[in-house]
């Protein structure tokens, strides 16, 4: 009878419930999540681990459902410098009156740097552990995730008028081929195209958009159907909604990340489930910028890829992926006019696979599956708030308050350890928080 | 020169920031509140608290904002202790195939105890000091709160079959009448009718209820167009609308809370202010039930007291008023088509005076004024989660966690310090969740 000595890894983490998302509704109890190096190597049951393995760090999570990091598939974090600055306006007032102008002052480098790195804190602390990220200074925003630690797709911003980031159309592509291949083989940050929106985007922007994508092969992040008024302003521009534009340009494909959709006919949904289209849905930004009500349900049962997203903290105002999973969920059912709608096991999946999915990383992330980087969440359920305690699923998305995550794992590397930030200084982030709230406030 | 000595008082606060309420839409920096007994004795800045007052005991809230303690003017927190039991169901499958069978299994003066006491412990730990309590046993109910120092009015119940409560509707009438007076003069519970809704209360009972109402000078606490189901079914039954049936039955009057209206005509809207009825509005539960929009902007624009509250843990599923507020203020953003409505300091509003008024408490709690009860909340706005901050009121509803909730107190004795819970054994409280939970599930 021969005895396998058990093999050496790095980590072993030990929790009362596992989460995998994929299979699909699956709550594993009493279970092990093993990594060696930044990878997952196997889950199996706690005994069998013990049997199996020799880890150098064990962690156990008596009390705990350890799940996928969350995956924040629309944010601009920079503007989490901008949170509460503006709330209560009307939409125009509020752009034209508090964001640009307070934007227009500060931006730059140094700007998203230190709001990137607040965003990263906040994120880290709320249990998500990647974020499709659609600002300025794409170049700056990459290296504060890389110093960080923190995956993240930087979107490589096209809009049709010179901004602090670039003063013509050649310009604005020539800095995202740059941006683009100064990530090229990073682990953990890479790129996507990020054109604004149809209405401040060409025809000819969006052509070489689609040219270069293929090329480069990376996702096309881009606001579609945030509202009503803009459908009906390029209807009466170009005869055509938004959606049949980017169709007619051959945009609407499985690159696609369409972010809101409040607007979507039955034909678009079609469409959209056709071409492998991924649909981000911001139910808080919606709601809070009285943007509309996206039909995510629909969107779920037609078969689109469907993701949650919380959009930056200028709109939100925080970057709390349990509490948008949760206003996801509760608000499909009260649009479907169907309680049993969107479910929470689906919303616990939009927010990890189907976000992964969208961002063409799901061979990566978004589920505790051997082979894929571990990207983990702890979260801690005894607190009297999640008590009594029936089914783990409906407890994350419909209880728990993102202040019960306790630990996070990045790539196999602890971000987060017992609430405490790992390798960042919070005092010294705090203090450059106030000092831009000074040169924000005095705008 | 006479100098008046320092009034001796047993406890000043002062805060970075006191949110009084009242009047609308203030925030004073640095200011002490003085409690002396349950009452609030003063308001005033630090320095001239300082000079002014002797106090046994001073707390210092060097960063957070004391506001008045919320009011949760919808529970039914018994079924705290059937939080997550059954979700993502259809509504009838939910009650007749899980919530029901739960209740008759377990339903009696233990089980409201220990869900109440589960309750009151996750509200303090929210900031919330008042509850509008619906359930049956509101003996036991209103003894819970009672021992607990939490203040609360209990519903009487009144329903048209028999239950574990009541068999006849005499019965009803009867141990409403015993609960009542037993409950008369005490300084924190009171009592109100809660007939549960039109479609389960005959015309006697609620002419009877009118008369007794009056009598007793208690408000009548109703489900009310909760759902558009159950106003087609009425106007199919009596040809009427449940509100026109109960205008019918002289029911709609200032002593009227009628709880979620989910449909509403505007000459309905224009009758509940016009008659001083109170709306109460719980936004988490209509969409997660699938019930609807309520109307929240219209109600409050028409000037009718709108108040705010969570519903029963069965159907929200948590008893987080924070949360509420924010869903609030944003769903009504998105159902009233305009980013400007129902803003921040409105939904605080809702959440406490309005509330208080609607429970027909407005002279004693829901505001920091001099006379009232010293019912207060303590909210550190220093994490990083509520970082920068521009406007406090902004923070408050579209930012803040509950859990940053640190301090509470009720009738000025201290209920949460430092997010311990004073006076209750938090162990054997979970201990007794934890037993109830495998009743429940053995159902």
């Amino acid at each position: 009878m021969s005895v396998t000595p058990p093999q050496s890894v790095d980590l072993v983490i030990e929790a009362r419930w596992v989460v995998p998302v994929e299979p699909h509704a699956v709550v594993l109890e009493q279970h092990a999540v093993v990594v060696d190096a930044d990878r997952i190597v196997a889950l199996l049951p706690i005994a069998e681990a013990r049997a199996a393995y020799a880890p150098r760090e064990r962690v156990e999570l008596g009390e705990h459902a350890l799940i996928p990091g969350l995956v924040n598939s629309h944010t601009h974090n920079p503007m989490t410098l901008l949170r509460g600055l503006a709330d209560d306006l009307p939409l125009m007032t509020w752009l034209q009156e508090h964001i640009w102008p307070a934007e227009a002052k500060v931006i730059g480098p140094e700007f998203v740097r230190d709001g990137v790195e607040l965003a990263v804190a906040e994120m880290l602390r709320g249990g998500t552990t990647c974020a499709n990220e659609n600002y300025f200074f794409p170049d700056a925003i990459g290296a504060t995730y890389r110093k960080l630690g923190f995956r993240a797709l930087v979107g490589l911003p096209v809009i049709e008028f010179p901004t602090a980031w670039a003063k013509t159309q050649d310009e604005y592509f020539e800095r995202a081929g740059e941006v683009h291949d100064s990530f090229l083989g990073d682990p953990l940050v890479g790129t996507a195209f990020a054109p604004h929106a149809p209405y401040t985007v060409s025809d000819a922007s969006f052509e070489r958009i689609r040219v270069l994508a293929d090329q480069l092969d990376i996702p096309v992040h881009l606001h579609l159907h945030e509202t009503a008024h803009e459908v009906e302003e390029e209807k009466k521009k170009s005869g055509l909604r938004p959606f049949q534009r980017m169709q007619k340009l051959g945009l609407v494909n499985d690159r696609l990340i369409a972010v809101h959709m409040t607007q979507a006919t039955d034909g678009e949904i079609a469409a959209c489930a056709e071409a492998g289209v991924s649909v981000v849905h911001c139910p808080e930004s919606n709601l809070k910028l009285a943007s509309g009500f996206c039909p995510a349900e629909k969107f779920r049962r037609a078969g689109v890829n469907l993701a949650i997203a919380t959009d930056g903290c200028a709109s939100n105002n925080d970057l709390d992926m349990f509490g948008e999973m949760r206003t996801a969920a509760i608000l499909a059912k009260a649009v479907a006019q169907d309680a049993a709608a969107f479910d929470a096991a689906s919303a616990l999946r939009a927010g990890t696979l189907n976000a992964a999915r969208a961002m063409g990383l799901e061979e990566q992330i978004g589920s505790i599956e051997p082979g894929k980087q571990a990207d983990l969440a702890a979260v801690r359920l005894s607190d009297l708030e999640t008590q009594p305690l029936f089914h783990v699923a409906s407890q994350l998305v419909y209880a728990t308050g993102r202040h019960q995550v306790t630990d996070v794992w990045i790539a196999g590397r602890r971000k987060l350890a017992g609430r405490e930030l790992v390798g960042m200084d919070l005092e010294a982030m705090l203090a450059r928080t106030r000092q831009w709230r000074e040169r924000i406030a005095a705008v």
